[in-house]
């Protein structure tokens, strides 16, 4: 495992609607060095809105140019941004430390706004992360050399991600938790046509029941597009699927902030433009007192 | 008194900043009939601003063009408004009533959004409203035929109210609470060149104190163009001189909603714009449930 140090930010924003880019609007507006990260190919459903009315200012505009108008506001601002998923979030002794694939960053305040939508975990997959399951090939590819593998993927950045794995094991079956693309992988890798119900571990191995069978490995690898809360900081206070944060956006973590649709509803843009801005000036003033 | 109803709506919204444009876009958006009330001539702290960077889509914009476009999306999108300062809200079985001037509007929900700025109230202001200070010129005046009245102005409409009071009273000494244009006066009144400092009740009358004397009368009317919380809603929580609000907008009274500066810092345009927003959603779910 290889880790790349970034530099300290001020302000490390996790998602780039319209929460993720009005507080770094708003934070370059503060002087603070913010930054974006994000998973490259995020489909949002704001991004496939034919047309917002309520937006003010921008009145029926399409939720793809929305985002465009918003995006180079944000590059003129002077926002940097990262492609990549946030894996973990770290508490340091001067902030913390986001695990972006296999790339640390360090900041002093964490922005969260990765929206509403939670990746839905299967039965058993919680209790068995670095027992057996993992979610990062370049990580924790190299405990399973020789080793026989499944790999449960979400699209077809994880049949990629695969590929690295494929080198490695001795053998590796590939099940689908959503419909994509395969094509990217060889033949040597069985393709399982079901989905994947629920993992438990069994004897020192991994199993992954189907609805007619079950498939036994030395290690399963995860890949998804987003991290489920719990996962991410395990400290963070969450209520369902959403973050209960204060009135200037605070989470239960102190450096901790959320904004927009990841705080619940209603699900709006104006509202998580409102809230980045003020996760944004609560971020500020906490780096102002600390 | 002539009260002059209005039909029943279903949103009222004190206030035409960003936060009760906002409210009024998305109110209609969920197909409610909403009303905008605002003095004529607010000149807001947004409406000098030169330039405005932080509200995403619209960047490097000044307030006034902000406002413009925010007020022209309303209107589009069919929202009424009204000029006026709103005196008081009453609780009705059915909703509030709304005393606006002379006039009578009722509703089945508010939006209090009328920014940051409260007027500072004279030392015995509060505690002798109704008791020989009143508000509303043609609502009151009556009351004072033939006696010796005081006016406290705040500005050029206040001497216009003025007139009104002139023909009936027996004599009219004017004050400026702050500087302002007073020609429309005539020259029977009797502008006095110094500020009030206090008011109390003595032996019947309404004593107006001021640096170097006292002036006594049997009634005093104060025009400003903004009303207190206390004497606006007397149950409204406050906290100094905000509104404190759940995150759904809410105050302490059911069916009375607060967005924009008026619920406190940041006062920021964005901010505004997302309480709004969610004012408005919220007052729509409160709508449906009674």
């Amino acid at each position: 495992m290889r880790l790349k140090n970034i530099e300290m930010m001020d302000i490390v924003i996790v998602g780039k609607g319209p929460a993720g880019l009005s507080c770094a609007i708003t934070a370059r507006m503060r002087g603070l060095e913010a930054l974006i990260i994000a998973p490259p190919k995020t489909t949002s459903w704001l991004a496939k809105t034919e047309q917002i009315d309520n937006y003010p200012g921008l009145p029926k505009t399409s939720g793809a140019d929305l985002l465009a108008a918003f995006e180079a506001q944000a590059r003129e601002m002077g926002v940097t941004q990262r492609e990549g998923l946030v894996r973990q979030i770290l508490p340091t002794d001067n902030g913390f430390m986001l695990l972006v694939e296999s790339d640390v960053i360090e900041t002093k305040t964490i922005v969260l706004a990765m929206g509403a939508a939670r990746p839905q975990l299967l039965p058993g997959e919680e209790e068995l992360v670095g027992m057996g399951v993992s979610y990062c090939a370049t990580c924790d590819g190299m405990l399973y050399r020789g080793k026989r593998l499944g790999v449960l993927s979400a699209s077809e950045e994880g049949a990629e991600e695969t590929l690295f794995l494929v080198k490695l094991a001795e053998s590796l079956d590939y099940f689908s938790l959503k419909k994509h693309e395969t094509n990217v992988l060889p033949v040597t890798v069985k393709v399982i046509g079901e989905q994947p119900q629920s993992l438990r571990r069994e004897a020192g191995s991994i199993v992954v029941t189907t609805k007619t069978g079950e498939h036994s490995y030395d290690g399963v690898f995860i890949f998804r597009n987003a991290v489920s809360l719990g996962m991410l900081l395990p400290d963070l206070a969450t209520e369902g699927s959403f973050i209960p944060v204060d009135r200037g956006m605070r989470t239960n973590v102190p450096g901790v902030f959320a904004a927009g649709d990841c705080t619940g509803k209603p699900l709006q843009v104006a509202k998580a433009v409102g809230e980045g801005n003020v996760a944004a000036i609560s971020a500020a003033e906490y780096l102002a007192a600390h």
